[in-house]
């Protein structure tokens, strides 16, 4: 190893001198714990309790109906997505929040297919990762199901391979939620574009955590979700974007009247309104968007501080440190690295595989107040996953090292191997 | 007139005595407003913010990831599509609170089409009425274009007639949004399945509003809204409920992995859930839907008072007071009363029509303190309409009196006629 350990000490020194220390002043975070699962829920800011509560008692009690207009709320899905705009490389008016990442690709997908169709009739696959988040692959095939398309799921290093003249539809999740791998955005777009397939792109693992620039990679659609990076609070909506120039060549199949050209008419033909509107469905609810609203300013904080770059510059940082250590001070307890080595193909978390007692040691590492979580393989090609995800915002190099200091310990221990910690059908 | 005309001393009266008079403490209304638009966005439980607050600050706040199960967010679509079901007529365990009502429709819609489809190919038709709330015609019109089938619009004394063998599935919303014009559920309902067409009610203005009994009238699907009469708040979740015996025989197309039968095994293929779960598709929005749950236990404690009969009975009696009033005190105004004079055909609000004016006259209501809306017509079968909502869970006799009254003086001074109320772009 060519750069030396560092020590606690070492680690409390660079948070002394983290200029981006201040912005985790903006949580509430509990007390004795390192929160390690931003990755799958943010934490809360200070400012949404009240903004909620203002919302629930002054818009909602007493200014009720009105607020629709007064409060802004029919504009809220915009505004909030033109927040989220300035994290992926969007134009304001390109984005909307709304619905769940689920329905959201939905969308997108009957979109591109819809689009496919008419372009190149011919091509009747659609390309993903085996491992991308399950949720991308229910929703897909059921797609694929009733339009009569081939759902071809292959390894990521197969991706460029498989890209060939019969795929339509390339659907990937940008950072793996499994591994924190992260694919080359704008090589597989450009890939994709030059051979007429059309890119769909899940940035639930980016948005927030990774810089993205949706327009300079040439991608065709994207979705993400409120409640990892962007601090939304549990279920916040999720958001979609599609290339200005495909807006308006479909209706999107959930064609309710938020998407209407003008909903407050009331006539009974569906005339979908042009842009980014139409993708929005029904009403949508206001104060887990108004809680989302209050996330984004969160990251967003950071923009006087060299934003996203800055964000990325700390974020590979952190996973680095706690890769070195995981290498140094668990050598010989059996945990692999799934994350990748190489800066550009990282996410923002650090995964750890194990063949055995991945599950238990996750819970050992929450009884001391490390949250992180599991996430179930499938065999030797993905085993049990430790996850850690280290969000810049919130999360100090003396976090990373306490951590692995209490990994280390469990381990040492065989703590884990204590009945209450066993598998159980948890959740999360 | 049999009925001597109740003075504003009498609806006091009957105010005190009102056996639900206690159910009006439960909710914050604003002082100097009387709100006639629970049938748009419903008010706001004095237990709401509370517990809202507590799912911010301790729930998310403290708990974080571990709420999922500790607070038991991921069985709560579950918790609240009970309670709902006590008010529709289902059993426990048939509904789940979820999405909007839009997105729901587009689930029970494609479901229905699949079985009609399996069962009964030669049918093309979706038959509904011309003035039901748009969103649903929306929905539908874009899933009969994908699909191939029609969709056949008839004013509502024609729908027995038009509901003949071509017909794949019948779709109505049980109250009509316009005019309060309920439609005899168990009768079309019986019609439908007599003859092998499947129905779809929404029931946005009928849950909490009117008593509902889904499996006594053999409806097959159903869904509605949490923000009106169950006062969840803005944008609340949704919900749906499907005849226990379809639920099985399809995959709804908005396939998530909340819908999957072992949503943490993240498997990658598609297996969806047993019964009513596999309706729900991405994460719920919790906020929202915890507020959903204040909004439901506000008309639950109605239960304790004879529950949704008492609640209808106050109901009819203060829509029969405001038509009475309307005939006796607003004669010679020029407006005129769409809602049905004969009670079973009464949902919870009265509208009234204007060829002239409606917006206006509703904005110089509003500026008075009275809460109504408009809603725009289309020409002499649809006139504009002026809409009051008569909750009788926070609305009294007195209200209904001094609003009439209101209007009177809003006609009689012809205040309405001020630039300042004319007509804008106008969200609600």
């Amino acid at each position: 190893m060519s750069t030396p350990l560092p020590t606690l000490q070492d680690c409390e020194l660079l948070d002394q001198h983290d200029p981006l220390r201040t912005l985790r002043d903006q949580f509430d975070l509990p007390s004795g714990v390192i929160y390690l699962d931003g990755n799958s829920l943010g934490v809360l800011p200070r400012a949404t309790p009240a903004r909620v509560a203002h919302t629930l008692t002054h818009e909602w009690g007493q200014d009720l109906i009105r607020s629709w207009n007064s409060a802004g709320w029919f504009s809220l899905p915009h505004r909030v997505g033109d927040k989220i705009a300035r994290l992926i490389g969007a134009q304001a008016g390109e984005v909307v929040a709304a619905d769940s990442t689920s329905i959201n690709l939905y969308k997108v997908l009957a979109a591109a297919l819809h689009i496919a169709a008419a372009d190149a009739p011919h091509r009747k696959t659609i390309l993903s990762e085996r491992s991308n988040f399950p949720t991308d692959l229910y929703i897909a095939q059921a797609l694929c199901q009733e339009r009569g398309y081939a759902l071809k799921l292959v390894e990521p290093e197969d991706i460029a391979a498989a890209l060939q003249g019969d795929v339509a539809v390339l659907m990937l999740t940008h950072v793996n939620y499994r591994t924190g791998a992260m694919h080359d955005m704008a090589a597989l777009s450009a890939q994709a574009r030059a051979q007429g397939t059309l890119s769909v792109w899940d940035l639930a693992h980016s948005a927030g955590a990774v810089p993205v620039d949706l327009h300079a990679a040439g991608a065709d659609f994207a979705v993400g979700c409120g409640y990892k990076y962007l601090n939304g609070g549990p279920g916040a909506p999720a958001f979609v974007w599609v290339r200005p120039q495909h807006t308006d060549r479909f209706w999107q199949p959930l064609s309710g009247w938020w998407g209407h050209a003008a909903p407050f008419d009331f006539t009974p033909d569906y005339q979908p309104a042009a842009g980014i509107t139409r993708f929005q469905c029904g009403t949508q609810p206001i104060l887990s968007l108004v809680a989302l609203d209050c996330g984004l300013d969160s990251v967003l904080a950071a923009d006087a501080l060299g934003g996203m770059a800055a964000l990325r510059r700390k974020s590979l940082a952190l996973t680095g440190l706690f890769m070195q250590l995981v290498r140094a001070r668990l050598h010989g307890y059996g945990l692999g690295l799934a994350t990748p080595e190489q800066e550009s193909r990282r996410g923002s978390q650090v995964s750890l595989t194990r063949t055995e007692g991945a599950y238990a040691i996750v819970q050992a590492l929450i009884a001391r107040g490390v949250i992180g979580d599991f996430r179930a393989g499938d065999g030797a090609a993905h085993p049990d996953i430790l996850r850690f995800g280290l969000t810049p915002l919130y999360i100090g190099y003396a976090d990373v090292w306490n951590a692995v200091e209490q990994l280390r310990q469990v381990m040492d221990s065989g703590e884990w191997r204590d009945s209450r910690f066993a598998r159980r059908n948890a959740v999360t």
